[in-house]
Formats: structure tokens, C-alpha cells, sequence
């Protein structure tokens, strides 16, 4: 595998194709944001937490634009409709029009909520996404999943809109929380796992340097990661068959998130546990091998990850929150699992195996 | 022309392509959603005053299903977000998922909020479409525009959804008011003039039987202007260029209408008299002549609107409405015109042939 390239990754979604550029101190460069914004007026949205590290360089690049900017509240809890009116708001206070590009300076939450924004404003605007974490950078970047939260659940208002370009910057993974790089980590192996065991062979070799944030290895991570959710979401991007293989991991994953309560775990982490215990669940139907599992928890357990939930959770809580999961079709419980290392399925088919796995990690 | 046809009319959006059924009793057959309700779930949304009127018979026909009801209050001033919140917050309480259909029950209002809701909702529900008003089967069922109002402007939130299935029912016409379904004819015509010679022609031959609401002679009207606005759609779904032929009127008309103050003249009224005045701007510009000028004026006078603003209201204020349209670029209006009955163009080089139809319809 190369080291790096300077070359756009293209997201092949016909009319909405965009380009990924991911590198070293791309948000700097106006060149970055050449031919995905197409008006004169741009409005950068961003929050509190990213705005005093990064705006006046965005600002910088984008000095070529008529560009204004609003900060919104940091965190998961704003991810809301009022925080949407909100925008609706600013946009319609400043005159905004339909070529008016939003540029979105965050993490995934941010992305999320300015997204939905840029797709409900007057039937949908341009925008631009320049993801501030890791995972974003991997994840919520690609795929134009866009939306807020509601009391009653979590992403249940939203649109699939495409950006017109995302902006993977390197540099700025500089500032993230080791914790929260590890966490961008645990979907970076999903991605190995589910489809490319060549990747995974390469993560790990390259963990540690991953680790020390190398910019030549996080380039190399990053635009493998999202070469592998491109080709899936380009196949579906509607979610209506394979995508669901990037919820590996997940449907456990989910489940603890929910019982520690959100915030007390990353969702990197919950997923990382998930992962582990997809795999178990999968070596028990004879798909995979007790070394394969090792192999699975040793990585994760290299990007400073755990490979296991708390034991002190109870198995029928767990169970009962698994069987709530959105991805429950038909009464049946369809989990993603491993045939083999970089080869996942969806299966329902998988006898008592999840109950036995749950009783293996969780003892009362 | 072919009087009618029970064939369902396609528009033709690729995957998201589907059909228009149009007819005469079709909401009371089960046959009419088949297809396009595809899970065990439906809600049906409609508004305080068609809900007495068809809503048991939409229930009957969809006794196959779960349905539930949610009963808005009717009216564009509850064409807003808190409305929109409504609906989501009923769905959710309801415990709606991804597979639930949104039958949306009304004219273009309800059909534009429950549109909405469907397009935002867990990232886009399936809906189907029962328009109730002229106005609504020819032309806001048709091209996928749903959204509400802001205070600081109409439509400035919503997102493009096509819906599964589109049943126009051409008896529910006949509880509509007589203005109304006036204002419908003024979209039916305004396709004769844009597309299609022949079909104006048809439709000064039998005027009178639209009037009467004789079934046969709606449903070839409703079927030629869906035909036409869909060919239109397909070649255009997002906007960006022959879409805009659909405006013709719309300009002069939205400047009236906002003039005159929302309410006092239905929308289809002041895109009749926005039809004759951009036929006037066309016959200055010797593009068409007096005689299609007159043409157009006797038709709309046949189905009983309007052909000229009330002489009452000032010059400079159309004017300066005018130039406050979106569809302003770069700081010179485009207009929709005509270059001959049937082919309309989009022209912003009309020299002063615009300040002299307004000075011919507004004297002060």
C-alpha cells in the first residue's frame, strides 16, 4: 500500500459526486476549496470549542468570499431542532440565497446539524465539510447522512444530502484528545475488518506511528477508510442493503452506549467492545477462528481501546436494548458478523450464538 | 387528444420514478395505493376541513393496513416548523419507523408540510400523494417540492422528495369552490401556453366542460398538464434551467399577489393576470402578436379569472417587488415569456418592453 497521495479521492455517486482531499494543512489553501464553491457568499458554521483553533484559518483561505460565520454551542445536547431554527434563522437574517455554500468546521456533530441545515434551507444548498476529528474525518463525512436529534431518539429528523466537497486536514488532529483519536481508531479498523484484510495487516504495523499522529500514516488511514465507505455507500446510498455493513460492531455497540448512559463511553469505544463481541458471536458459529478474535481484540487493544464492556452491566438490559435497535426487521435481530477477517455479512441466521456471547461477557 | 385513459401517467425520475393514477373515484380503491405502500404501516395526514369530507374513505380503501390519523388545522399560516414538529412528534409518540408511508390528504398546503415531513423524517419516508384541489393535481403533486414557510419567507425550508404514487381523484373536485377551481384552470392553461399549441386549442374548445366538472374533460386537462409539468421535472429535477418555463406569469403574478396582500387574490389569479401582462412584455417585443395577446385573455376570461391587475395599484411598487423575485441573477430580472403560443423561453434582454407593460396595466 502506498504511503500516501496527493490525488482527490472521488466519491462516485453520479450527479452528487464530490472529492475528498485529505492531507496536511489543506483547510489553509483556497486551491482546497476550488470548484466546490460555486457563489460568491459562503457562511462558515463552527463551534465554540473549534472556533478559536481553526476559524481565522478558514476565514483566511476563504478571503476570496463574501463569508460570514456562526458559532453554535459545542456538544451532542445542541444537536436539536432549535439549534436548526437557529441557522434557518442567521441564513434568512443575512440575506442568504440558494447560492450561498455552508462550510462546515467540526466534528461530527457539527457536520450533522449543518448538513441538515444546508439540505433543508430553500430545497437545499451546497456544502462543504471540513471534519475536525478523526472520526468524522472517517465516518460522518461520507455518506450524507445529515440530522438532529429528537427527545424521542437520536437521528430521527434528517436528510441524506452530499457535500460538494469534504476537507480531511491532518494538522488539525493536532489538538484532538487521545481518547477521542482512539475512538476515530475503532471505526478506522472497522473498515479493515469488514472489508480489506490487507488494511488491516498495515494498521497493525503502523499503530504506534498512528498513535504519534504521523501525518504520511494518518493519510494513509484516513483516505483507505474512506475509499472503503465510498465503494460501499456508492453501492447504497440509501441504506437499503450492504450499508448496513458498516454497523459492525454497532448493534452491541449501541446497546452499551445506552445502558452507560451517552457520554460516559465514546461512541468509538462502545463500538470497539461491539466489535470484540461481534467477532465472539461470529468464531461461535464456526465463521472465524479463536485467533482471529485475538487478532481483532489485540488491535483495538493496540489503539488504546477496550475490548470488552464493563462486566458489571446486566446481560438482560443489554439484550433487551439490542432488540430495539433500528435495525430490528421483521422481529428477528439481524446483526453484522464476521465470515472471515475483512469479510462481513448480515445474518440473522445465527442460532443461539448472540445469547451465548452475551452470557460469555456478561456474567449476571 | 384522447379524451382519457385509465393508464397511470410515469414520471420518469429514474429511481425515483412514479405514477400519477387519475380518475374518477380512485382514493376509495385499494388498487390505487398498490405499489406504492410498501410496509405494514401508513399515517395519514390531512387537514380539519377535507378530513370530514374524504378521510373515512381513504380509511376504507386502506383497511389493509395499520393506519393512524393526524388532523391538522388548515391553512397556510400553519404551513410552518411548529407544525412540521407536530407531525414528527406524532410519529415518534406512535413509534413510527422507516417503513411507515405518509398518505399526505389535502391540497397544496397539507400536501407541501406532510411532503416535508416525510422527506425529513429518519432520512426520508415514503409518501403518497391525494391531492384536493385543481391546483394541487396539476401542479404542487407533481415535481417533488415540499417545505414550509418562515417568518422571514415563504418556502424557505423544505428539501426535493418525490412521492411513490400520486392519485388525483377528479371527484373530489366537486366539493371545490368554483374560485378555486378557477384558479386550478390558470396552471392548466398556463401549460397550453408554455408547451403545447394543441392542448390550448382543446382547452378553448371545452371550457365550458371543465366548468361543469364533467369527469371526462378533467381528467384529460389533469393528464396532459401533469404530462407536461413531469417532462419538464425529468429534464430538470433540481432547478436549475428549463424548470423555470413553469414561472410563466409567476413573476409579474407574485408581485400582485404580495401587493395585494396575501389572501386577497388566490395564487392562480394573479398568475393569470401575470400570464396576460408577460404576454403583453412578449407582443412588445414582436414576439407574438395582439392576436395571441387576445387569445390568452379570452381563455383565462372563459374559465372566469382575471386578466389584468386591479389599475388601483402603484407602478413602482410591482416594479420594485419584482426586483426583489429570487429569481433575480446578477442584478438583472429574468422573465418568462413567449415566443409563440405553446413555446415560452427565459429572456433578460426584453429592453424597457417590462416598464411599458407595467405602465400600460398601471397607470400611476
Amino acid at each position: 500500500m502506498n504511503a500516501q497521495s496527493t490525488t482527490p479521492l472521488s466519491v462516485d455517486l453520479g450527479r452528487r459526486a464530490y472529492q475528498i482531499h485529505i492531507g496536511d494543512h489543506l483547510l489553509d489553501r483556497p486551491a482546497s476549496y476550488s470548484g466546490a464553491v460555486t457563489g460568491a457568499r459562503v457562511l462558515i458554521i463552527t463551534n465554540n470549542v473549534v472556533a478559536p483553533l481553526y476559524l481565522e484559518r478558514v476565514r483566511a483561505a476563504l478571503a476570496a468570499y463574501d463569508a460570514d460565520t456562526l458559532i453554535l454551542p459545542d456538544g451532542e445536547s445542541h444537536k436539536n431542532l432549535a439549534t436548526t431554527h437557529s441557522i434557518y434563522d442567521h441564513l434568512l437574517h443575512n440575506g442568504h440565497g440558494r447560492d450561498t455554500t455552508i462550510v462546515a468546521l467540526g466534528g461530527g456533530v457539527l457536520g450533522d446539524i449543518a448538513g441538515f441545515a444546508a439540505a433543508t434551507y430553500q430545497r437545499g444548498i451546497d456544502f462543504v465539510q471540513i471534519p475536525t476529528t478523526l472520526l468524522a474525518q472517517v465516518d460522518s463525512s461520507v455518506g450524507g447522512k445529515t440530522g438532529v436529534n429528537h427527545a424521542l431518539g437520536k437521528n430521527m429528523i434528517g436528510a441524506f444530502h452530499q457535500p460538494t466537497r469534504v476537507i480531511a486536514d491532518t494538522s488539525v488532529l493536532d489538538t484532538l484528545p487521545a481518547r477521542e483519536l482512539s475512538a476515530g481508531l475503532a471505526e478506522v479498523i472497522k473498515y479493515g475488518l469488514i472489508r480489506d484484510a490487507d488494511f488491516l495487516t498495515w494498521l497493525e504495523h503502523n499503530m504506534p506511528r498512528l498513535l504519534r499522529r504521523e501525518t504520511a500514516a494518518l493519510t494513509t488511514a484516513i483516505r483507505r477508510s474512506c475509499a472503503i465507505k465510498a465503494g460501499i455507500v456508492a453501492a447504497d446510498e440509501r441504506e437499503s442493503s450492504v450499508r448496513a455493513l458498516l454497523n459492525l460492531g454497532h448493534t452491541y455497540g449501541h446497546a452499551l452506549e445506552t445502558a452507560l448512559g451517552y457520554g460516559n463511553w465514546l461512541h468509538g469505544e462502545a463500538v470497539a467492545a461491539g466489535m470484540c463481541m461481534a467477532a465472539d458471536t461470529s468464531r461461535r458459529l464456526g465463521w472465524i477462528d479463536a485467533q482471529d478474535v485475538t487478532r481483532t481484540e489485540n488491535l483495538l487493544r493496540a489503539a488504546e481501546l477496550p475490548t470488552a464492556p464493563p462486566a458489571a452491566l446486566h446481560r438482560e438490559r443489554i439484550a433487551t436494548l439490542m432488540r430495539h435497535d433500528k435495525k430490528v426487521r421483521h422481529d428477528r435481530l439481524r446483526l453484522i458478523l464476521l465470515e472471515a477477517i475483512g469479510r462481513a455479512c448480515i445474518s440473522s441466521d445465527y442460532g443461539s450464538a448472540c445469547e451465548q456471547t452475551l452470557a460469555h461477557y456478561l456474567p449476571t
